[in-house]
């Protein structure tokens, strides 16, 4: 054994702490942007062995080491499981890899992006192309830069087929806050078209942080006249540290209802192919781990614009 | 938003860093022990979250929080496809936790585990009692402090029904190093039944280092003969910041074979009661993502005790 | 230049933040003894290039690298500026290396020292042997746990020629809060002989914290009639990672009549080999640099019970 | 006490690591600037308490918070010294306020800067005119991007009054390591005018790591005939989070001739207002501490090309 196994830090870092037991030092070799906005602080950076990667308040977003894996956890399974998605919204989603993902799917005749940043997606257009690639200039796309629950409220009846919300977590103080709670999912209802799906990225899927997921979860659960179909799902995120939730809520549509050969069927019609989210591999992904189906029933709770989420480090 | 999202650190910390891209810092709340063996350092420490937790040579090995994550992870699925485990051979292991989940099986007659550091082991029986539950003195338990590779070629056809190998990767250096090539998988098999199956730890199975388990992989596939069924899969381990692989390697049985109600009677049968690895859940675990499929593709190569693993950071 | 110079970390650290601009992170290489009395946190621990140190709620205290740069700085100004200290007093110094300080003046009859925490300086007893040499032991010395602040005021009258004050800040919730204000410094006064000579350790002597010093100064100022001489110096303190101040009170001596020869001639008469605070070292001690002067000026103010020392990061 | 005093860290950090013993995180606020030119990394970041700061190679060269006492350290004690400073080089000091130093003594007719890494300087200009307050256009300033050396050979008989060495360390593989020799400053000493100074930052003035100024001032000395009078001096910098060395070699003027009258006198006829290096304060700053003595008869040796420095960590 060699006398010192001990090393010590040289160079430029961000760090995100995750719970009170652990901090991540990720190692920057170069900062591309870095910056703050009207709505956050924003890093575009490159980190060894994640490659280009975004930060937004000290988190992490998504690298191109598996920024996929992100991505088409996000969204594939809610498109895929409409039978002919044509008009889809995007909340949030920066990036603009959320939106890349959906126009994949040949049957998009519309697209809405939601994102209050202007001044970030600014940045993104410029460094981050490996994520957008381009799309922001597809001609079914509309970007629009406001509040993605004006947004929601205002298009009742708009009929969307897929509504996919790629938003930050509701952290205290943040305008994201009142897009987790039972009388925005009405809302983002009330906008879908009569089998139309929701799905949401839900923060961790593991044993840390479990409470996030497990509260809309219950919230969603709570709505069964609205949404008989509740799936929570995950995707292994490697640039996240953790397998990543994603609760995908329906008025129809059953993803488990599809297996390997329909799904594969379906993607290739639409001339789809993915990395992450194959037909072979997605039927895994909504089997969660026993104890992400303890947490639902321990600290699962409703979440409305009264109570919101809190976070409990 | 907050003019400051910053916070800096205060108290004592174990730093873990993986690959050049990051570095984990954990809080300790206290040091129940610290010292350091004939072959490593070692900490038994309280973190807030995780609990109790285990480091050698500064890696994190097990914490309270989900142990029996990587611990059921690592043995149930190889006790539950073997029709009737009666002899087992736990090779490292020192927590105590692959030793007790695999004398859950009562057909288990005789457990042997080989673990070199004594010292360690001391340590584990007063500290770790969670973990190993007091099974050491279990009447079916032989512990011996010696090499694991000696103890399994001096053991060619003692007829094991399961090896159970939870070794520290084969870092240069380490007393592990040989026990990762083919070689040595060929000594394995000597010692096992003419039914007996192998499995090992097999690290990260993300897409920052998977190239460990491929090599392990590919090292296995190319020993046909001898192992005609390989079955990598992954558990996830939460106190690990990552999806964790395991690799099984059969003469004759093989995990896919037994369905959830299979899986189900054939426990109950046992009176074994897994918190993770369920009957619902296991076969999941056996379905990689496709970019653990890629790295065996691209980066697997047979590991021999002339050419062992060397990490490539 | 090499393509990367950064590294990360590995191993056991105690961090400690000093103000909002900078983290130290100390790496550790075995803890020698680590817990919690009923008044504080404490570390004893290996550094490398300092050596043993102790750390007190996570601040670092003295280590083996430069131990006798503190403790004569604390303790070597006062002593000699009295011609005839018999009597002394030692309020704090946990680590005993301010009494042994003290004791080598051969003209000391009596040494007392009040430290709250018992259980810590049982611990030091064991592990820093190279602080206090044993001298708990020293008949001159009676060594008392309790709040210093009720002894001096018991010890009214008690003509104590030296009172040596080593205690930490006065942090919110600490019981040495009270024990650096006008009030306090009265009864000091008070416990004191007619040419009696107080010191008191002050904080940081640099320009990212002198607040501390600068009040305590303007403290003392503001008691003429009591303390006519005020002189604060400082000690370049390796382990503190600056240079660190102290403030004289005195009722009649003034360390600054004293020149080297007469500093000189005043030690061997005692006894007393320094090695930091020098005949030759000591005058230029107490030439404070400008910042220190300017902080005074600015950021003075009399610290009382009623008002006590706030901390402003 | 509370219950738990730790806190972990948030945000972007620049970290540096001085000795085996700790490491530095700084905390950024906001990067101005950071890149790699042809000879180093450079970031230029602002920090809470210290404000805005300058790092090369990730090591912290000089911040608002005190650039003032680094660099009146570093030239005012020369420039002081010589009775009538004309001609003066300035080698390094890329910030521009080594240079600013030394043209605020209103006698200098001609001075030259040497700094071979004219991108940071570009970035230096806009970035930091704090520091050079526009001084680069001083119609006295001739400034040069080459190698110091070869500048000061091409110089042999110019008669620069003063030299002021403000230079990066010798690190292995720096452009700076020959510019540390016996060699070298012999080549300084035909540079300048039979009267002239020469005065060089030589490292950390602490008990961490003395063997650069030692080893410096063990140079300097074995060349009496060239140079009978060696100063060794310090300056407390806070950024640096130690005292800082620099070293003064003159041909025939003594600082420690001035007291603080003529120390005054001169400052004021030349029109130069110091706020650190005061006439009061400067004489203390020649003062040495032991340690350092003792550093330099322990660890002296003399720096030849044929022997440059070695870092010893």
């Amino acid at each position: 054994m060699s006398e010192r196994l001990f090393s010590q830090s040289t160079g430029m870092f961000i760090a995100e702490t995750h719970t009170e037991g652990m901090t991540w030092f990720f190692s920057v070799d170069r900062f591309l942007v870095e910056g703050k906005s009207q709505f956050q602080q924003y890093q575009i950076v490159e980190i060894p062995v994640f490659g280009k990667t975004l930060f937004l308040d000290y988190k992490i977003q998504s690298s191109l080491l598996d920024e996929y894996v992100y991505h088409e956890s996000m969204v594939q399974p809610a498109m895929v499981t409409h039978p002919d998605p044509k008009k889809v919204l995007v909340c949030g989603g920066g990036e603009g890899a959320t939106l890349w993902q959906a126009l994949q799917h040949n049957t998009v005749k519309e697209a809405h992006m939601v994102d209050l940043d202007e001044e970030l997606i600014e940045w993104v257009k410029v460094h981050m192309t490996e994520w957008h690639k381009g799309c922001f200039d597809d001609p079914r796309v509309s970007l629009v830069h406001q509040d993605a629950r004006r947004w929601v409220e205002d298009h009742k009846g708009f009929a969307y087929d897929v509504i996919l919300s790629d938003l930050p977590g509701p952290h205290e103080g943040s305008p994201a806050r009142m897009l987790y709670t039972r009388e925005y999912f009405q809302h983002i209802a009330n906008a879908l078209s009569d089998d139309g799906l929701f799905v949401l990225q839900s923060g961790a899927c593991n044993e840390t942080y479990p409470y996030l997921f497990a509260q809309i979860h219950a919230t969603l659960d709570s709505m069964k006249d609205t949404f008989p179909i509740v799936r929570g799902y995950y995707g292994l995120v490697t640039t996240f540290q953790m397998p990543w939730g994603f609760i995908l809520a329906s008025k129809e549509h059953d993803p488990l209802e599809l297996d390997a050969a329909a799904l594969s069927q379906r993607l290739a019609s639409r001339g789809v192919m993915n990395r992450y989210a194959t037909p072979r591999f997605m039927p895994s992904m909504f089997v969660l781990p026993e104890y992400m189906l303890r947490a639902i029933e321990q600290h699962g709770k409703v979440l409305t614009d009264a109570e919101p989420f809190l976070w409990t480090a």
